[in-house]
């Protein structure tokens, strides 16, 4: 995780620039010394730091979140000046990039988060954290409103709320269904580190079923279809993570149904990973292709069922209808619900994501900050020539 | 897993003494020469094997279950004599005594099982292995009726039977919660490795629950009072891996709770491991008790709710119940449904367990053969004086 410390070495070899340090704040996005930053920058002739110091009382910052976002802020605030309280539903943090490999057992799940309570620790244990939801924020009152996310045998409030000198918002996303139906009862998801193992666990059982008495081969070759729907990075490395796993591991296991594996990627636009250059598109296209591995793009998946997936082939506006043995839905992410509460409360509800400026502070809210996936930048144009060049000599 | 290869060197340690071979067949309990040694025994005179030889077809042995006494029987089976099918809801071996290691994260879950299949590959593939449960034994036709355990989504036949002309019931035995109300919702069990991973999240949970904002403290020791119903070897052993795992490591993560920990073993008889040595249980109370685990003797569990236990202490008829924040059960096990059907079938229906001979032959049944903890042995008086001091020598 050492791309963690790299704002703490930018920020460090920034320090004889004073000009360049707007521009550090763009670059680091996440970096905990914004809170304090920024209200330099806007309190410079305010008393608050007397008027602390005689209440002997730390400001308190409330985070939402324990992601990249998240955890990086945590990193590096001033625990000394703050009294910082954490909120997430997860009380670690995870390596994500590295999930599709959790998908086929190439690496443990164990091996990819880190508890949240070693990170604080790490800080003097200044910092609280609570396991909870954040289901409501109050801007008008500062306070937040959480609930706790055991399902049972809670003993005390299942529901609390905090309140908030200052709120960092960093809770990113959720999987986007586009509210197709029979997505969330029957696709596997690819976000959370519970659903690696849950994929890897339903991979094996496709296999154990497919050699199960009695099945025919077509029934075979169904259990043993695997559909990927999306073909952006997450979609695509687990297709090839897959298709290892199968090639190297699954056929030397389950040797009688070898032949009867088949991989599909379904992308609705003409190319997979098309977000990237056209070169990167077309050779995982052509790797793909050698390694069997089926690409069908321009068809938008209608509905999904326990058997089948029904989609509708765009340029033909034909609707057709394949069996499965398992879904992986990885098509993008949308706004969280308590995000989209919060952005309606401030009059951004009609944009997408959180709007903040290049200081991170939500725009239309004091004291409120966002960053990572349910926030984007609306950047002035700091980067002027003189600020570039200058850069560049760095 | 050396304890498995230790019935192999028993076997050849013995081979010089013929006399000594049906010793050896008490003493192995699952050798997979079994079969084929007693089958010797009896079917001396006939000519079956001159039949199989014309008819280029093996004898068919299926084997339920993947516990220690199946995957025993699995090592040391002669496939070339025989056509092997292996039915188990679980497609691994797992190594159970370092389950209550693995509750506590000491050891990893990954690190105690061994896919059936990695074993089988090792006796030239020849072993057929089906993941399913076998829900009726029908010895009159020598075929079983399975059922196969995956949830959703089975494209082809969920039921289906299987001939055998050898029967080898290795299904071990299930959780007893001598029909206690609540146990099956509220309580954890220690049997299986999901299990054990279970209760490595509930425990965690608990002492999230603990730390959330307003909780009295009588609320946050309820909720770290963690219960074990049963003195045997799992749940003392449970209850001082707990112990190791709160002290060593939990308090330094969630040190504002350090001291409202609590672990309570609740025992029906009057000393917890009482079928050992008197000096052993008496040791284990003294250490528990240095340690503050609570042992409380004399009680019997009547019900559990997902808030208390309510017991009955037996020298005084009185009732108490006492808030939990998690309940282990773990006080011992019970045939599992399928054989008591079976036993139904071929009059043991008045037993505790399947009786066999010495040689591992089902009473009252023919071919079929019981080992490990579904069955007990009626042995004939093989130990005389001779047999054992030639034992003694060897």
């Amino acid at each position: 995780m050492t791309i963690l410390s790299f704002f703490s070495r930018a920020s460090r070899s920034f320090n004889g620039y004073p000009a360049c340090s707007k521009l550090l704040v763009l670059c680091t996005l996440s970096s905990g010394g914004l809170v304090a930053y920024s209200e330099s920058q806007t309190d410079v002739s305010n008393t608050s730091v007397e008027i602390n110091a005689k209440d002997c009382k730390k400001r308190r910052v409330v985070v939402l979140g324990t992601g990249w976002a998240g955890i990086s802020f945590l990193k590096d605030v001033d625990v000394s000046a703050y009294d910082v309280q954490v909120i997430s539903p997860r009380n670690y943090f995870a390596f994500t990039p590295l999930l599709p490999s959790v998908t086929c057992g190439t690496v443990e799940a164990r091996s990819i988060v880190e508890p949240v309570r070693n990170i604080i620790k790490k800080r003097n244990g200044e910092i609280k954290f609570f396991e909870a939801e954040c289901i409501k924020i109050d801007a008008a009152n500062k306070k937040i409103l959480c609930r706790s996310t055991f399902d049972n045998n809670l003993v005390g409030n299942e529901e609390f709320s905090l309140e908030y000198d200052y709120l960092v918002i960093a809770v990113g996303a959720q999987v986007n269904t586009f509210n197709t139906p029979g997505v969330v009862e029957n696709c596997h998801f690819l976000k959370e580190v519970e659903d690696a193992q849950k994929i890897r666990r339903s991979v094996i059982d496709c296999f154990e079923k497919a050699v199960l008495p009695g099945l025919s081969e077509e029934e075979q070759r169904i259990n043993l279809h695997f559909v990927i729907v999306g073909g952006g990075p997450t979609g695509v490395e687990f297709a090839a993570e897959l298709h290892d796993y199968v090639q190297e591991d699954l056929v030397n296991l389950y040797p009688t149904v070898k032949d009867l594996v088949k991989i599909t990627v379904i992308q609705s636009g003409d190319h997979i990973l098309n977000m990237f250059d056209e070169r990167i598109s077309s050779f995982a296209e052509q790797k793909f292709s050698r390694d069997g591995i089926e690409v069908q793009t321009g068809c938008r998946v209608i509905s999904v069922s326990d058997k089948e997936i029904t989609m509708k082939l765009k340029s033909k506006e034909e609707i057709c209808s394949i069996p499965h043995g398992l879904v992986v839905w990885s098509t993008g992410v949308e706004t969280r619900p308590v995000v989209k509460d919060f952005m309606g409360q401030i009059g951004q509800g009609s944009r997408r994501v959180l709007a903040t400026d290049e200081w991170l502070r939500v725009k239309g809210c004091a004291d409120v900050y966002a960053l990572g996936d349910c926030a984007t930048i609306n950047q002035r144009k700091v980067m002027t020539q003189g600020y570039y060049s200058r850069v560049k000599k760095c």
